[in-house]
């Protein structure tokens, strides 16, 4: 099976779930990348311990301090990792980080709950690719390869099932309107980064990493993290053109929006 | 041709474009409803003239002030239409205001771009929904007719196209990543709506209106605002059940997601 060979990568969201599994299975792969940028609110807090210990035995790995739901954090993160990477470009950037209230219903969601969840799992997205969108297009530019690849510059926004309006019914059971509403929003955002990026050479693309047993997902659900990103890394090698601004599951099937 | 038979309509947004000329038709109609509650930010202001001159001839329009990105302002005029109502329900909501950043493409759109036009074109019609929900309850408890309907109780969110993404690379040369970001999560929220609201017999439906000759839709527009409020008023009698938690443009025409 085909690997992701991104030479640098960055992931929001990377202390826990499915963030942290993903710099774990970056940092094991046959060829890891030469820099992995992992990204969390807090790298100096107790919930950042795992990705710290990865760091202190990796020594590719670089933990950035990023709010997504700041502004200027991003753009303060953006100059850390282009002075790191020292004149070369980003391969990757996987916008993972996203917050999730399982209670919020139509009965109970109110204008801030609704706000607070669209400034991280939306906004966040589109402020994090704006400010690496040089560093992107720069790994465009060094890229010998035709067309488009994560292994040239990409962006995967990470994004779920529950942000298709078509499959809503399907689990609605769980009606998490803030979510939901959140990720319809980033799928847009991903067709709008698809066709505004490509021609840059920069492919875009959303993912749903299934319904997967994390503090977000709960223990109630289908997938280990490790199935999730090995299905997630195995996909990634896959993407091309043909794949710029849609929405794929962790086996590559595309979800209807 | 059918018409709105519904006894009492709430607008928003309704001092000018497509919500004036929707108070106007109205109005107009063979059988007007019993009530039309025109709301707008500032129904004393210079920009809702032409709705107060229209106040003064029809007795059934009452002008009530609502600004949807103001929690407690829809709460107030809830309360207010709830006391004009005297007791009778509310048949149709139509969640027209919205706003529209021409400029706002992926290069220069920020975070407060993103996050005001969300708070108005989706927070709002949430908001709106939630706080006229008891009285359009009770128009459906009123109602002896079976199934869903306009004339019975109905949430309409006026939507666009632009909020689809599958059908967002045929309108990209306008970007405007904000506005489509939002609507796509207005259509997302209308098919929450229909499947939370549904079995309280309100029909929730997302329209389309066209590209409007309007101070937002600008004069390069393909519709008079006359032709497109015409075809939303043919739309709304024939909705039944099967458009419920739908996206249909003007002419009835279902829109992917």
């Amino acid at each position: 099976m085909a690997a992701v060979r991104a030479r640098t990568v960055l992931l929001t969201g990377s202390n826990r779930g499915i963030g942290l599994e993903l710099v774990k299975q970056l940092l094991g792969a046959p060829r890891p990348p030469a820099w992995i940028f992992a990204t969390c609110r807090d790298p100096e807090g107790p919930r950042a311990q795992e990705l710290r210990d990865l760091a202190s035995k990796h020594t590719n790995l670089v933990l950035v301090k990023l709010d997504v739901a700041n502004p200027s954090a991003v753009t303060d993160a953006a100059k850390i990792v282009e002075g790191k990477l020292n004149g070369t470009g980003l391969n990757l950037l996987i916008n993972n980080a996203a917050i999730y209230t399982p209670a919020a219903s139509l009965e109970t969601v109110d204008a801030e709950e609704m706000i607070r969840t669209y400034k991280t799992n939306a906004v966040g997205p589109l402020l994090v690719a704006q400010a690496f969108l040089p560093l992107l297009k720069k790994a465009a530019q060094e890229s010998t390869e035709k067309g488009l690849s994560c292994n040239k510059a990409a962006i995967i926004n990470i994004s779920t099932v529950m942000g298709s309006i078509e499959k809503t019914p399907e689990s609605f059971f769980k009606p998490v309107i803030s979510y939901r509403c959140s990720k319809a929003a980033l799928n847009m955002l991903t067709k709008c980064q698809a066709l505004t990026y490509g021609e840059a050479g920069i492919l875009c693309v959303a993912l749903h990493p299934g319904w997967v047993k994390t503090d977000m997902g709960s223990q109630e659900a289908d997938l280990t993290v490790d199935t999730s990103v090995r299905g997630l890394l195995s996909v990634l090698p896959i993407l091309s053109e043909k794949h710029n601004g849609t929405l794929l599951n962790w086996e590559g099937k595309a979800i209807p929006w």
